[in-house]
């Protein structure tokens, strides 16, 4: 003890720190290292080089097939080969569509024009590079002339379509227009052609999105009146990526579908407008006053319609391929160069994108400077570190997309993790990913400093979720758990391909929170907007690369990777919980919405003067058999245990787990079911997938749960069964790491 | 068997219908026959008579101290003669402020001027009357000039104050505007006054009331951007009426209080406005983004300040006495004179008031027409009935308060209930009251039909209660109960004296739902917008009659009067349930937030660059002894089901209950307390009152809920043994009846 006391006196407080802290899956020899070496990536990261680097990227419009969007790219690979990684530009050929003729307009009871265009602003310097900028547009709409009644459909999701039924309302043959949020946008165009609409506007409420937020630009950071949201709507809960290309890479030479067969691309031209243009058509709208949860934040009374309002959309598009410019940066690993750590973000935008995606990539380009510097310093990395600029991420995850499907089985091999950034802001760290990396990201964010604070991130993050928790219930919840709670990963940025076709392990990490603003896929995403209203000192954008080069690192040299089945496991045990109450919460319900429906109470309880259809009976939800999926998880938390006890006791014996290392990385392909999801064989990951009906919003256990949703009782009890022997082939993979490293059986102490 | 279907063949359905159905507390043969008056009763109903009395009574402008207002009332004495009443008009003279000047505009940043009226508007016949017209002003505001910086402090409520201490702000010195809603309005000055405000300004959001409901007046029925609300801002809980007159009956020789010793009146000067007249002030402030929820439907981002925006307020009034004219019609009881049924409805409005009170007020005068039929038909009433016109309600209950004040000793001695009424639209029956007479409303609501439907107002009522309940429980409760689920009275009209502070069981009816407008306390509040929007052939008017009627028939002649004191104890012991586990949640959720204040959670959660100031650490809450009152209520169920073999045995044997039914009306006064409401005697009911701080709203149990809500655990306790003796007195009067009937002592059979 005295000695100990001595030492820590001598070696002062570096060391006492490095001794105070273990890092799963390192010895208390190599975490001792890890820590002096993440110390000195720390003291290598510049600010300004963040600064200068978004000034540069974001200067000028760079979406996918723009000059400058290659120059970027080409930019960023002599960057990196600069701090002597091995870089190149992986380039596809990809299908993007551009508009040629955009035109809505109102042709009674009023005339009126939509404007369909942002002004130019002298506060922002980029805003009027008009020549290069994408005009507002929804990238995959068809080409399309149509002209109709208009129906707002409040969000444009299942729901409001629920409602709509009982108001007697049809969108058959009428046009749509819905408002952003409650969904990603995608959903709404799709949910109106299964219903039959002819066309969809989306528009930016202010309620959401506008002077109800906060104050609106250039006065404030919000979106003003003639501000609207670009956006892909390609049905990415099919398949992202390049629509002619499933499953396979984008190359020259791929074979291409012909534009009709592609399953992911809608029927209905689609067309995003600010709210300075829904304005009239909205006020133009008579029929019953919307429900309450659909009015906005304008000055008018929202009525549904169908009409008076009618509108002519009129939209047609350049359907061109274009190259896609993936810049990969490789640096060989020491020790075992067959596996990768893989860090993306993506580099291409709508139009300037400060924020999405420039503001994540400059902290990627930083944090790949540093691990340069680091290794000019002496360090090496045991595994290969892969650095990626995606191209085409905005039009649908098209250049991660087509890299992972063209390099698949590679990565199966290879790949250890898949560590993804997108836009990045001033606030809190949002976490993300599988949750047999949440222990790795917590303490990682133990040992990251909030720039403001002064404490950890992990402990900022850990306040934001306690004082927003809904119950005292939750609180207590939080107050019980020692790591930080990372959400599960649905879709919306890079890291799809990796985990839900792939299943690669994966993370997403960014800050934010503090923040908000209504530029979104506008032009003023700029370097102005950013710098007066996001995080004007890059405080955040190096907190970034202290968290995500902390990820890179520790995977690139653990001794034992850092997965930790039994984070997974509880995670796990929580979903199996959630569908269960499902089906019994449906069921209750079920009944006693039935019974209303047969003593005729919804009937009784409208106003007979308006028009009414009540709703109908529903089918008796059943009991499913859970069986297989309880002990599949049961099995599950018996061997994530066991794993534990072996993993410390290797640790503690420093055994050499080269040869198990792979094993752990690959487990998450277990999960992974060969036919994928229904309807979307894409997606084949049986605990995580973007929804069907939320586009960007997780399902976690989808197949089940979608299916109880849907009543879909045949389908559920399928995909219980799938979903429990992927659970069962992940177990075994566990249990034979365990097995081979302590043949004799460990017990777990429990 | 046979023998009765063929009675029934023969007598047909009136006798069918008579038999099937049971009145509690009538025997068989008596229930029989007043189920035949009543439905002569409803024979002689004349929507026409309902259409021209409005007419006539909201033909002008008619509020307190006006001459239509006793032009009004001499018009109804006269009604009541001519149907045979014994009626005349109690005067007392009163105090009633009237605005002589209304300044209120902002200095800066910019110069504007609220314009503080209401535009006439061709489309509404009466808006126009402007020499008679009461201006929008708050009644009870004291003269005062101030000038401050404006605060944004949402609906005024203690809460609201809260999140303003957590942002830094204080009122003090400062002028507020808060809007309407959330609480009566009376709080929102007074809350305003107890943070040191020096002004309150409060206006009509169109969130609430105003385009985001629906479509203007004209085009629809909601408030536009020039009509504001006027109304009383008497700090009616602690007492309401006269403030010179607290407790007893404001006769012309009464001794009054000096103005500024009278503890219901406010210290800051008050003023109404539209939202018109606040967008200009609103749109002026800087300041932190007001909280999401704050936010209304002006298209501007709501900010709180303080400031910059500076307002000059100047209100003076012209403080005088004037006479109440209170319309007062008996009918003597043939069998027990001194026993009376009291049924009331006001009829002063602050402008034309056609729905607000007119549309109640003609149903009582066509409710005391057919009784007057009735009469000349042979029926007699076994009890006298008293029908009330009360002026005054509007400035705060004056005329129904003077007057139970005045007689309050007779009216505790003879008052079997009171029934009142107010304004009354189309949809649903509303109703509220002592829960001892629960089946007795449920029963009339069993027996009147919807116009609309055809079903009973009952099942009406019940289907809207069951296809809004929150959770499937809600429902699962609802559909497993027979009586319709009655409210409990707050405050807002008439009855408020009776019940809270006289112990007469009351009840308030109304229906309501399917009408909704933003004309209340405004000149649009007209028989124009009336007929328009309301209930434009008065169906609901009729249907108002024959609910109220029948109340007034079936208590006036019920052989045992129908107090049902299961249905209390069931209510009660639902209220004891709620402030139990008020104390549990509060307790838990103390602890909890104590712990994330000492661990600073709520500081590490808040953008550091924002002013905030954490919340400090409350008292834990203590245990709290409930005994006596849990024990008061376990006895009560007993007398209740006691009570209920007793009455069904004496039904059955046809007992005498002469001497008995004065201890059951005067059962409710048993729960009073001596000493009334802390800070507050004049409110003695120990289970209903209008809340400190809602007004309107009710609070249950209220001596203890409170002291809990207000963390006074010295009080709680008090209060708690103090409703715990109200309750006890109460089930010693039930068991005295009881024993009365059947001195052996009754098995309840349970």
């Amino acid at each position: 003890m005295k000695k100990i006391y001595l030492f820590c006196l001598l070696l002062g407080p570096v060391l006492s720190f490095a001794q105070s802290k273990s890092i799963y899956g390192y010895t208390p020899q190599s975490a001792s290292a890890e820590l002096k070496w993440e110390e000195q990536f720390d003291s290598y990261l510049k600010a300004s080089n963040l600064d200068s680097w978004m000034k540069r990227l974001a200067g000028r419009p760079h979406h996918l097939g723009s000059a400058y969007g290659k120059a970027n790219a080409e930019f960023m690979r002599d960057l990196f080969k600069s701090w002597g990684f091995d870089a190149e530009i992986e380039t596809y050929q990809v299908l993007f569509p551009t508009p040629k003729i955009r035109v809505l307009e109102m042709t009674s009871p009023q005339k009126f024009k939509a404007k369909l265009s942002e002004p130019a602003l002298k506060e922002d310097a980029t805003s009027g590079q008009t020549s290069e900028q994408l005009p507002v547009y929804n990238c995959w709409s068809p080409d399309g002339e149509v002209t109709a009644e208009l129906v707002f459909v409040n969000y444009g999701v299942p729901d409001d379509y629920e409602q709509l039924e009982r108001l007697g309302i049809d969108v058959k043959g009428k046009i749509v227009i819905a408002k952003y949020g409650g969904s990603w946008r995608g959903i709404k165009p799709k949910v109106a052609q299964e219903h039959g609409a002819i066309g969809c506007i989306i528009y930016s409420d202010p309620k959401e999105d506008g002077y109800f937020q906060g104050d609106v630009y250039p006065k404030g950071p919000f979106r003003s009146a003639a501000g609207a949201q670009r956006g892909s709507v390609e049905d990415m809960p099919i398949y992202p990526g390049d629509p002619l290309t499933p499953g396979y890479g984008a190359t020259p030479d791929a074979k291409r579908l012909d534009r009709s067969e592609a399953a992911n691309l809608l029927k209905i031209p689609v067309l995003p407008i600010s709210y300075g243009d829904a304005q009239p058509l909205l006020a133009a709208l008579t029929g019953p006053v919307a429900p309450e949860k659909w009015r906005g934040a304008l000055p008018i009374t929202y009525h549904i319609g169908p009409g008076p309002a009618k509108v002519h959309l009129k939209l047609s598009f350049d359907w061109k391929l274009v190259p896609c410019y993936n810049v990969i940066a490789k640096l060989k690993g020491s020790e075992f160069p067959d596996q990768w750590v893989i860090r993306g973000n993506h580099h291409d935008a709508w139009v300037n994108g400060a924020d999405d995606p420039i503001s994540g990539m400059v902290a990627v380009l930083e944090e790949a400077r540093a691990v340069g510097e680091l290794v000019k310093a002496g360090w090496k990395p045991k595994r290969t570190l892969v650095y990626c600029a995606w191209d085409g991420e905005e039009p649908s995850l098209i250049g991660s997309t087509e890299w992972a499907e063209h390099h698949a089985a590679e990565l199966q091999q290879k790949a250890v993790a898949y560590i993804n950034s997108d836009g990045n802001g001033r606030g809190f760290l949002f976490a993300g990913g599988s949750h047999s990396l949440e222990t790795l990201v917590s303490e990682i964010a133990r040992d990251v400093t909030d720039p403001q604070t002064g404490i950890s991130i992990l402990e900022r993050s850990k306040s934001l979720q306690l004082t927003h928790a809904a119950t005292t219930k939750n609180k207590k919840e939080l107050l019980a758990k020692k790591n930080l709670t990372i959400g599960a990963l649905g879709s919306g940025s890079d890291y799809t391909p990796f985990i839900q076709h792939l299943g690669i392990p994966s993370l997403n990490l960014g800050f934010g929170g503090e923040s908000e603003s209504g530029d979104y896929h506008s032009i003023y995403d700029s370097y102005d907007m950013y710098k007066r209203f996001k995080d004007p000192k890059f405080d955040y954008g190096i907190t970034l690369v202290k968290t995500g080069g902390r990820a890179t690192l520790r995977l690139a040299n653990a001794d034992i990777l850092p997965f930790d089945f039994k984070s997974f496991h509880k995670t796990v045990n929580t979903y199996l919980g959630e569908v269960t109450t499902l089906l019994e919460t449906l069921r209750e319900s079920t009944d006693v919405e039935n019974q209303l429906i047969s003593e005729k109470r919804y009937v009784y309880a409208a106003d007979p003067t308006e028009k009414y259809i009540p709703p109908t009976a529903k089918s008796v939800v059943p009991y499913l058999n859970f069986a297989s999926l309880q002990n599949a998880v049961a099995g599950l938390e018996k061997a994530a245990s066991q794993y534990s006890d072996v993993q410390v006791a290797s640790i503690k014996a420093g055994t050499n787990w080269t040869q198990l290392n792979p094993s752990l990385y690959r487990a998450e392909q277990k999960l992974l079911s060969d036919k994928g999801l229904p309807r979307r064989p894409w997606y084949k990951h049986t605990i995580y997938a973007p929804g069907f009906y939320t586009g960007y919003g997780v399902k976690t256990l989808p197949g089940v749960r979608e299916a109880i949703e849907q009543r879909n009782w045949e389908e559920a009890q399928e995909q219980i069964e799938i979903a429990a022997k992927s659970i069962q082939a992940y177990t075994e993979a566990i249990n034979a790491v365990s097995s081979q490293v302590n043949p004799a059986g460990v017990s777990s102490g429990k």
